[in-house]
């Protein structure tokens, strides 16, 4: 009996797999298997990718599939699937442990198990390094910030070209809309090579519920909740930013839930540096607005006030590990965090204020430097 | 004891998982639970996404996760997770077995198992009626096709206003490369809310790797191989087109490839109707590239000739059942399908067509309306 041995192993397309594409930096539209034992790199790649994959993929050996297909025929399966395959290569590197992640699919995992090996769900982060971004990292996401600078720049222009007339808004003759800002903001993106899934351009109340992406004419003198979180399709990583502005004058109350969102942004981003408790600058983010007057809480069966994290990390994904928020989480350096604190009232609106920060030794780099006001 | 009761359960992000989109209509980033139990189809979800739920999900019921963490934390679980909130509410449907897709997380599924549920994978396609489009599909993925047209054609105006100097291809002064025209392609499909993840715009050699997308400059005189396939961000339908153009003037050779996959293309959508085997389509679409004098096979290690598959399956995926290929599928009423031949030679260049067929009872209707030449 030869010893335990265990293996990492994904089997996903790392198209929609970030894990997987920071493990070997090949981008594949169907699944293909990575394996790593005893700090070696492995893919096993269809016929297909194979040129493609030897190119291009940061691993150490890339495995032809149809070679161990062959193989796992001559051992008389007729049809082998992809487990087949991998059973043939991981027997050769007597592998009989396979540690993988938590969203690994359970039909793979029910077929390795038959065949004997023990699979087990490793947490995340999966990769420990994933937080800790590289400074190749960090240019990633300041190059996707730049280009979502530009995108929001575009979408201000229109709303500073558009006049007020009633209780609408008109640009180029016609009533503006949340629509047309998204377009204007994700054709901008589009030409810097950054597709934004899910811009949010939500004035009046639908900003007050933080997932509505925001529909219909924009409205004069109503908070303009403007969220942009694109991905660069050249590198991969992802950029998030929110303002929020007013198109006329902002009633009383939203100007001072404004000034509460900034004053408590501002201390949560002060705050951040390698060594602090994400908790901490949640906690004292969500005291400074309620010492600003603002208060959490139902009403009427509907959360107000701040009812959502402070930030959270991001990389190849818009939301990763760690989390500035209830949940304990110390941050060290190179995490790349949001700090995005918000207020959000039925009756005066709402108000996001979101930056990008790289967390340092003794202070944090806001990769940030979109300016912030209320009123355009 | 009580009778074996099986759910349907989905465990995921709609943004991220098309069946669990399917299923449901409703569209979240982060993971939510789905269950089918007696034809009831049900929510599980956190107070963020609760009120969008219950305003646009097509479910039964739409239940509160919180409300549920509250009863597990009663019956003294501490920190109540979502299988831990989910058991809560399986218990009250008396559920006893579940069926899920073969990608449902392994870690919820080692979890439910621990608690004492049969959970088993079922086979794509889960949800059988997918692959069947209703009306309503076909008109989603025919608007998305007529903005890939729109894109293609914004594309082919760039190429036929460029010049040819030397061995390079010239626009608005500079020497025009892949890039550009995906660029032109991309910001053309967003402006009609479209997103092309991986647009292919591939010259001569980059062209005779189907899945390389392309880079650098155009030449003359060579085979582009254009394949669009964005997704609506409106609907969440896709569609997918290919052309095949030469700016300036084809070798004899590529002339002949075009005819040759021009002419299998043609008898393949001609084969296109209910009852017929995608099988016999694609070994008829083989017969005749054969026929035109076009051999496939592995030469210098590199697979020439046409192989691919003849055509998949679209809708909510770029990818989904049937296939047209060598694998077993017989097509009926409803079905959405690509036939797209192709050749590939180092020698020649690349020559790829694609059209998309709705299959009907004694014919199929092409939702492609773009023509087809090879010369610009």
């Amino acid at each position: 009996m030869s010893e335990p041995r265990e293996a990492i192993c994904l089997i996903a397309a790392s198209e929609a797999d970030s894990n997987l594409y920071y493990a070997c930096r090949f981008l594949a539209p169907d699944p293909f298997v990575f394996f790593e034992v005893a700090g070696r790199k492995i893919l096993l790649l269809s016929d297909l990718e194979l040129d493609r994959g030897r190119s291009q993929a940061r691993v150490d050996e890339v495995l032809s599939r149809s070679h161990y297909e062959d193989k796992a025929r001559q051992r008389g399966t007729a049809k082998p699937t992809v487990i087949d395959s991998l059973a043939v290569v991981l027997n050769e590197y007597e592998v009989t442990d396979l540690a993988v992640p938590g969203n690994f699919g359970l039909e793979y995992a029910d077929q390795l198990r038959e065949r004997g090996y023990r699979v087990r769900t490793k947490p995340e982060p999966f990769f420990e390094s994933r937080i800790r971004k590289t400074e190749e990292e960090i240019a990633h996401i300041e190059e996707t910030q730049r280009h979502t600078e530009a995108a929001l720049d575009a979408a201000l222009a229109v709303l500073r070209e558009a006049d007020i007339r009633g209780d609408a808004v008109y640009w180029r003759g016609k009533v503006l809309t949340s629509e047309d800002l998204k377009k204007v903001i994700n054709v901008t993106l589009m030409e810097h090579d950054c597709v934004a899934q899910h811009t949010i351009v939500a004035c009046g109340l639908d900003g007050v519920d933080p997932h509505n992406q925001g529909s219909g004419p924009i409205r004069p003198h109503q908070s303009i909740v403007l969220d942009i979180f694109p991905r660069s399709g050249r590198t991969r990583y992802y950029s998030d930013m929110t303002r929020t502005v007013v198109k006329g004058r902002a009633s009383d109350p939203l100007r001072r839930m404004y000034d509460a969102v900034l004053a408590a942004q501002l201390r949560g981003i002060e705050m951040v540096r390698a060594g602090v408790e994400g908790q901490e600058i949640h906690a004292e983010v969500a005291r400074i607005l309620e010492r600003h007057g603002f208060e959490t809480g139902l009403v009427g069966g509907r959360m107000q006030g701040f009812f959502h994290g402070t930030g959270h990390g991001l990389g190849l994904e818009v939301h990763e590990p760690p989390r500035v928020s209830k949940v304990a989480w110390v941050l060290h350096p190179g995490y790349v965090v949001t700090i995005e604190p918000g207020l959000y009232y039925p009756e005066w609106g709402a108000v996001r204020i979101e930056d990008l920060l790289v967390v340092e030794e003794h202070r944090c780099r806001n990769l940030t430097r979109f300016p912030k006001f209320l009123e355009l």
